[in-house]
Order: C-alpha cells, then structure tokens, then sequence
C-alpha cells in the first residue's frame, strides 16, 4: 500500500527558523548559493549545525540545535523521495550526526510550506510545533507530555489529520541517548539519540499539514530522468524482487551463509536461529501485506500481525538485533521487542545491541543482574525499563557504551564512537569494516554500504576478505550516500542507480546544470564538513576504530573463520585517498572544497 | 600526635611490577637517569602511565595501569615527607591523573623495601598485595570483597600490624568514578576515582610493612637543608600557626569574607552558615585532638568527635563540599557525611559537590527526586546509595558531570574536564580561576594554589581580581608543585618553603648536583609530559575551559560582586608563555624539555 504519490514538490525557497527558549518564529529564504553546494537534507543539516553550534556544546544544552530538513526531491514523483532527515550534534556519539526516516512526514513537512526546520534554544514547558501551509506555531503540549509515540501520534492526528507528524516517546523525554523520533508511529529517525535533543528542548513532536506546493524547474527532463530511475529500479534484482518479496531482512540468511550475521554480541558471525528468523520466515508466518513510504514503490516494508498486534516491521537490523544479536530465535518475540521500541520511541538497533552487551555482560561476570542470552521474556522486560529509565533500564537508556562502561568492560561494547555497529561482522566483511571505523556518526551500515559489491555483487562483486582497494570504494560510497541522504531520496536506490540517475533527476527538479561528477564532489563536501566537525570536537584518527574484539580475535567458526581486521593498512590508504592527516582534513582540502 | 618521625630512608631503588592477569610479579631497578629528570612520586608515575598506557585505553579496562609511588624524600626526615601518589588513566576525566595522600602508607610503602609499585592487568577474583621487606604476594582477599573501608583495614591490621594499609571501599569495588583509595582508614587519594581503577583490578587493598632503611647520599647537607626548612615553616604564619591551631578550615571565614566561598553549587559566593562551620568552629565545638602525617609537625589533621564517634576530620574542602555547597550549616552533620565517605571509599569533594549539583537539578526542575539544599538527613542518605549504588546513588557515583549529563543540564556542572572544582569560586581569585581551566587533572586547587598569594599574601599579596601576569604565576606554582608532588613532600610546606629549599633537601638525600632551577624544569617537564599525554587522547583548548556561570553570570553580592572570569585573554597568555599552542605543547617544547 502506497501512501500517496505523484504530487510534484521541489523547493520550497523557506526554512523556518524556531526558537523555543523566546518562543520566536521566523521564516528565512533559502540560499540558493547554499543550496548548489549541500543540495538539502543532511547536507543542509550538517551546515548549519557547523556554523551554528559553537565547539564544546553539550548536545543536550540549549546551544544545541536540531535540523529537520528534506531536499529537493522530497515528496516529488522522484524515486523513493518520502523521506527526511534530522541532523544535530548527537548526545550518544557527541559527533555530527544525521539520522533519517521514511514513511509520509517528509511529504508534509514540504507540504507544510518548508524545505527544513531550524530548531534552537528550549522551552521550560512540553510543547509541540504545528507547520501548515507557511505558517508555523509553538502550541502546549502538557496533555501529550508522557505519553507513549502512539498515543500522543492517535491525539495529534485526530486534531489535524490530514498530517505528518513525528513525535518522541517517553525514552526521549527522559533524555535516553537512544531514544529516538517516530513519524507514523513505525518509521524512526533511529539513531544517535535525536528524541533526547528533541526531549532536552521539550519538544514533543513537530506535526505538519498543508497542500503547498512548488514547481518542478524542467518537468520534461524531470519526468524523463524518473522514469528511466524507476525503470532501472524495477529491473534490479535486489529492488525489483528482494527487497519487495521479504523486505530487508532477506538478509538474514544471506549474512548467516558467509558466517558474518553477528551472534551474541558479536561472538560469532553464525546463528543457529537464522532460519526461522529470516525474511523468508516472516513473509511466511507474520506478514500482512508489504508495505512502502511515500512514493516508493519498492515496498520493503512490512505489516505483520502477531496475536492481536499488527503493526510496520520487523527490519533486517531489528530482526538481528533483538534476534541474533540476543541469541533469540522466536520471530514473535523479536517482532515484540520491535514494536515497544516504537511505543518507548527508542533505536531498535541500539536498544537490541545495548542488551547483548548487558547478556555478555552477565555472561562474562560483570553485571550482577541475571540477564540470559535468548531470554526473550527478559528483553520484553528490559525494553520497558529502559523506556521508563527503572532499574538497569536506567543504564540500558544510556546505550551499550556507557552501560559497558559503567560495569567496567568498555572492551563489550561493538561499536564505533559510542554508536553500535549494526548486522554485518566486520572480520567477514573487510571494506564494511572500514566504513564502519571511519564514519562520522559512529558504527553504522548507511555511512557507505559495502555489503553492496562485497557479498550482493552490486555493482560487481569484489572479495569481502581483501583489503586491497577498499578504501576507495568505502570513500566512493560515502560520498554518494552523502549526497542521496542530501537530495533526499532513499539510499535503497542505490543498489540499482547511481550518481548520473541523481543528478538527472536534481536537474530536473531544480533547474540547475549538475553532472554525476558535482553530485559526488557535494557529497565529498558534505562528508569533509562533517569530519572537520568532529575534528573541532576533538576527534582524530584514535576514534576511527574497531572494538579490540575484531581486531585480535579471529572469527571463531564458519565460513569467516580465522579472520580479523587488518584495520590500521586500509585507515591509512583511506586517509591518504581522503587528503586527511590522522582523520583529519587538511586544510588545503578543505579549500579545495570550499569549506 | 606525629605517627611515626626520625627514620631517613632515601630511595630504595627498587620497582615492583605486578601483574594482576597472569599474576606475575617483577622486580626492576629504578634507572638512575629517570629519577634525575622525574625524581618520583608524581613525575615517576606520570612518566610510566606515558610510556606504558597506549592512546586510547579505556581507565577501567585491563589495559590501564596504576602507579602507587613514593619520592626519595618519603618517609625521611625531611619536612613532611609522610605522602604517597597513585598516577594512573582517571576513569572520571579521561586523563593522565595523579591523586595524593598522607598519613603514613608511604613511609611503609618504603620501608617495605619499594620506591613504587606498578600494577597491571586485571584479576578474576579479590585480591590483595602485600609487600614485604623487599618481597611481594599476591593474596586471595575474597573474605575482604564488598567490606567498608574500616572494616578492611581492621582485619589486615590484625593480621600485619606494624603495617601501612590502603584500601577501597564499596565506592571503588563497584566501579565508582568517585571511588578513592583510602590508608590508615582516613587519609584518602581522594580526586579521579583511582578507587575505581584498583576495583577494575579487583584489587581490594595494598598492605606494607619492613624495616628496610636506605642511606640518605649527603647526610650532613641533607641534616642542614632539612633544618632550615624546618626553620621557616615553623616561623610562617599560615604553617606555623594558622594551620595547626584551626586545620585547613581555617580558610572558610577567610574565602567567606571575600565572596569567594561557592555556595549552593556556586550560585554565589557568600555563606550565612560560614561562621558555625569554620575551623574556629571545629576547635571549639568537636575538635578533641590535633594530628598530623608521619614526620609532620604542622598537625592540620583533626582528630573530633561527635556523639559516639571518633574521626579524623573534617578538613576544609569537606567542610565546603558538604557545609557551604549544599547549603549545610551544621558542622556535625557535615562531620558524619565526611565519615561516611571514608567508610564508603568516596571523594568527599566530588560527594559533596554531586549532591550540590543534584539539589541545583531539583532547583531548577531538572531531576524528579527532591533534594533540598540544606537537608542533612538527605545528605548521608545519599552518600550511603551512592556507596551501594542503590536509586539515585547510581547516578551519584558517576560523579558530578555525568549527573547533570543524565540530566540534560551539563551546564550544572561546576567543574573542568568532568572533575569537580574544590571550595574557591573562580570569579573571586581570577589567577586560581585559570589554574582551574588549565588543570591537568580537571577542576583542582592543587595543580597550583593562587589562593597563596591572592589571599594569603604568600609570598606576596597580588590583586585577586587582576588578569595581567596572573599566567605567569600560575605556571611557576604548576611547576614548583609537580616537581614537590615527585619529591614527594607536602604542598602546605610551599607556603613557606620553595624550590631552593627543596633542591637542597633532595641534593642532600639523592646526592645529585641538583639546583632550584633544575627544580622548576623538572617540574615544567613533568607537567608537560602531562598536558602531552592528555593531547595525545584529544584534549586541547577546547578542554580548557570553565563552567558558563563563571564566565557569563557576574557574582550576585558580597565582595566579589559584578566579576565574572575573562578567561580568554589569560589563557592566550598562558599558551604563549608555556609555549604551547592551542593547549597542545609544540614539538619544540617537548624536544627543549628532553621529552
């Protein structure tokens, strides 16, 4: 079921501008220079958190702002163009971070009458924000304050229904660096703890309505550009029959073959329960019917039912991490644990891997509390505590990091910068290895997706093991997914078109002369602006790490047995390919950029 | 009543190396030459957590080391030489750190036949190490795990007495950032939760005894040197008089009539409750006895008693932490609070000011819990969940930062690199301020003490309220107390002694050509190696900072009113004087200092 579709909105020309500490509200015209050089979205994002927020803010502090942006290809009939992105400094990784959902509220933030939302200072009490038809107004939301991501989304829509409307839980209210904002009650802008900045400033949630909407600059070539994306889309393999038939978690098996599906904390790279928890599994047990975001018609989504629950999921990340990652093997469980996430408003991923690391951390007899891998009634429990801050859910809210920390054993945490890695071991797959260490926001799949060429053969296969010439592919791919998370449409597309499809389609919509090599060199730029962010923080090449584990421990069995992460050979390729020093961009690199 | 006096015993020239992960134990010859640049204590150990502690090592992990160090002027005739050191990777502020303690552990810790011990590695179950007349054990102390600080002690003591004994509590075996380690029941290394690192460790006590005695080199130069320092801290008002007949709270009427007394978590810097909780106070109201570390004739230590119980204590910065800061006026609560603490293992500084920060987050809406600034009662139940971690106590046991953090109000937070700022508000003492920002350790008044000469007149009176040449002065105390904390000696001796005083002594025992210059280079090259480690692990100007409040909000009333801290200006001067650039020390200083 699509939501909606064919409705052509590009640029909208305005940001709104919020401040919640004097309540003001202005509306500021977007800067077309700006534009050609971020496009929108995170890129849009990333600049204004650069030049805003000043060094050394605390996320959760009233200096600290959020953007909530889309691009020019958000709600267009451009491919997979339902989506928006958030991007503030992030209280889990303190780095730059963006974090980006699907689903409709991307159609109506544009619709609403803004390309994106600045949101700054913080208000004493809870509020919510209404954006219709190019307008805007701070409204109380003390009714709202408390409740769960379903309750407050049913209230909100029957007041202004027809609407988006992205909202936190109680997780981001209380300020859980994994809490997350939910749109549509199950699509997240899941990681990097944004419900916790959006629940620092007491924003409840955002809800956005209207039927604005802008021309599309050079419609004959738009049209032409989108009809060939989806053309090429449709033909793919993996978009045109994967993803559709068993969702993302077609993966699980795929990964569980080649011995690189993390189990229990990343122990193994081989689950005994993958079967019965795959994609395969759901389509066949739990699923409703297939479901896509706005406009797209891949249809990787999922609506299950489990007893009387039906709701969105599971992902492929989801079903791993509460999956595998816990040594869980029952799908209903996992669909469960999912679905309270959504409730909570917390990061399935960081959720699920934070109580791995809590059952390696009883495992391994550092955690008093008696917390057994695949105790699926267990995690049911500890998701609620965490959503509540009771008990151990009071550390869990803190991700896995500094629950690892707090018990002593920062070495069982498996993530990068504070953010846990997501499904794939990186001993089996070497180039999603380095993208995992070097990306700006932390452990993370959506920075470059090496799984691409590396085990689906997408564009070509290359040798998951080598690591010869993967630095250049892991820049390759982060420079693009920079600029797709920037245009903003999903990075699924990916699998089938590439930057010259993009810069058609951005031509078309914009009206701009833009090639396949500008998209890559924006991206370039977006991607260089966030290192320099982080550099200013503080981080450098002793962050862009693996956990020891994948550096010194050899996969124990399977068929990545033996291996582990040549890791400091392929940082200093990237680095030199980058034009950067120890992580760091020079700054002649950043001229050349123009940063 | 001096503990112990008379005994010279120089170096031993013996390391002990114990690895507590394979439980092997290594006896290494001090090298000469290091001495000579690092002399020991403080500059011994910062130089083997250098060399030794890769980038990057987590404070809890197996990888952290602990240095527990003595000086050559340790345990000999030289003017209170009772003290001891522990440097390691501090689990509350992410540096190199080292934290200090008197009493008499030093004294055996020498006489055991050790300069220092360096522990490794980490052990499976409770351990202690008992050091003995040249030799080493390490021994199970599962009957000791999960015991108060004075119950550990009594039952080592019964079994070793003669002997030194330093231990943790349940704050450091449960991982407490605020954890400490604590000898002969009530002196503490008390700052950067070294506690917590010897409890990673499962280290649960270090007990020494012997009568192993080295040669002091020179001893007719050394008898002279000794004699003349003993001269001038008997004839200094502030040692020989001000400190022994009121303690180190003799400073509270003093800092209080300034405007610099930090009350309700440095909301202002005038106390009404100043008067019933100073030193005159003490010495009229509980004070049953003066004490002083072995070998010290300055006796600031108290020996009080209220009710039925008998302590040690309290010194000025407890009197602060629990009186002033958390809007205390009533000195025996303020004595058991402080009791408590070294029941628990705690810091009294950083307990005193985490519950100060707390009652400010409930001031202000922050924190659900109500904790009321003045309330006793709640105070010492809040230590006691914050040695057993229950409630709110798990939050307190991370300390100051992290509360406000968990919070969402980081800017609460009234410290320097996560650790908390002692008893003198910065906007008062502009000079003690940028000592505060440039701390190695975090917040600390004992990197240099301006209050010497901003208040004491020591050894001159300068305006407390002045920036110019403020730079200067603080570099010359940073240096002359590295190199006091290497020798190892007690601070309070430099408000009448100074380095020409504290060459001859160590010429004398060391036998080494050594001058006041050689002093103060030693000391610069100390603290360099210092701010080099700390650089080495992403710290930098950005780290040298203050709290907003002192920066922003002007002290409200009294006789600081309107001053608000210009750190800019002194910090570019500090850089330029130290040469170094953006808190980094350049390749050109390290060479120039031999580092």
């Amino acid at each position: 079921m699509t939501i909606f579709g064919g409705v052509s909105v590009g640029y909208m020309g305005k940001i709104l501008r919020v401040n919640l500490s004097d309540k003001s509200i202005k509306i500021e015209d977007l800067d077309e220079n700006l534009a050609k050089n971020f496009i929108g979205g995170r890129g849009l994002g990333v600049k204004v958190i650069y030049d805003e927020v000043p060094p050394g803010t605390h996320p959760l502090s009233e200096e600290n702002k959020i953007v909530v942006a889309t691009g020019p290809l958000t709600g267009t009939k451009a491919v997979e163009s339902g989506r928006y992105c958030t991007v503030t400094k992030s209280p889990l990784t303190g780095t730059m971070h963006d974090s980006h959902s699907g689903g409709t509220f991307g159609f109506w933030l544009k619709r609403s009458g803004f390309d994106a939302i600045i949101i700054e200072g913080k208000s004493d009490t809870p509020v919510y924000l209404l954006t219709d038809n190019g307008k805007a107004e701070i409204k109380d939301a003390g009714h709202l304050w408390g409740k769960t991501v379903f309750e407050a989304s049913d209230a909100l829509e029957a007041e202004y229904k027809p609407c988006g409307i992205a909202c936190i839980g109680p997780a981001g209210e209380k300020l859980s660096k994994i809490g997350c904002i939910v749109n549509e009650k199950w699509r997240a802008a899941g990681r990097g703890g944004h419900g916790a900045v959006l629940g620092s400033k007491k924003l409840k949630a955002i809800v956005s309505r209207g039927d604005q909407k802008p021309e599309i600059k050079n419609a004959a070539k738009f049209d032409e550009a989108v009809k060939e994306a989806r053309s090429i889309i449709s033909e793919n393999p993996v978009t045109g029959q994967a993803l559709p038939d068993y969702g993302t978690a077609v993966l699980v098996n795929i990964l569980n073959e080649l011995g690189a599906y993390p189990t229990r904390n990343f122990q193994t790279g081989v689950f005994e329960g993958a079967e019965p928890t795959s994609g395969e599994a759901i389509a066949e047990k739990i699923l409703v019917e297939k479901k896509g975001c706005w406009g797209c018609e891949i249809q990787c989504g999922r609506w299950s039912k489990v007893k009387n629950i039906e709701a969105e999921g599971p992902e492929y990340e989801t079903t791993w991490s509460f999956g595998a990652d816990c040594g869980v093997d029952d799908l209903e469980a996992i669909f469960m644990s999912h679905h309270l996430c959504n409730e909570y408003g917390l990061d399935a991923i960081e959720m699920g891997t934070t109580i791995a690391t809590a059952m390696e951390l009883y495992q391994r007899g550092y955690l008093p509390e008696e917390i057994k891998w695949g105790d699926a009634e267990a995690i049911k429990d500890l998701v609620e505590k965490t959503g509540t801050r009771e008990g151990i859910g009071d550390w869990l809210a803190e991700g896995s990091y500094r629950l690892a920390e707090r018990f002593g054993a920062p070495h069982l945490f498996m993530g990068v910068k504070k953010q846990a890695l997501p499904a794939y071991d990186p001993r089996g797959v070497k180039g999603h290895a380095l993208n995992y260490a070097t990306s700006n926001r932390g452990g993370c799949h959506l920075r470059a997706y090496l799984i691409a060429p590396e085990v689906l053969s997408l564009p070509e296969l290359i040798d998951r093991f080598a690591t010869e010439g993967k630095a250049q592919w892991v820049i390759i791919f982060q420079d693009l997914f920079a600029a797709v998370d920037s245009a903003v449409i999903c990075k699924f597309t990916t699998f089938a078109i590439g930057a010259p499809q993009i810069a058609d389609m951005l031509a078309g919509a914009t009206g701009w002369d833009i090639t396949a090599e500008d998209v890559m060199k924006i991206g370039e730029r977006i991607y260089t602006l966030e290192r320099a962010f982080n550099a200013r923080e503080g981080f450098s090449r002793k962050d862009d790490y693996l956990p020891k584990r994948f550096l010194e421990e050899p996969m124990p069995e399977g068929p990545s047995k033996g291996h582990v992460v040549p890791l400091d050979e392929m940082l200093d390729d990237y680095y030199e390919l980058r034009g950067w020093v120890d992580g760091v961009p020079t700054p002649e690199k950043l001229k050349e950029l123009g940063l």
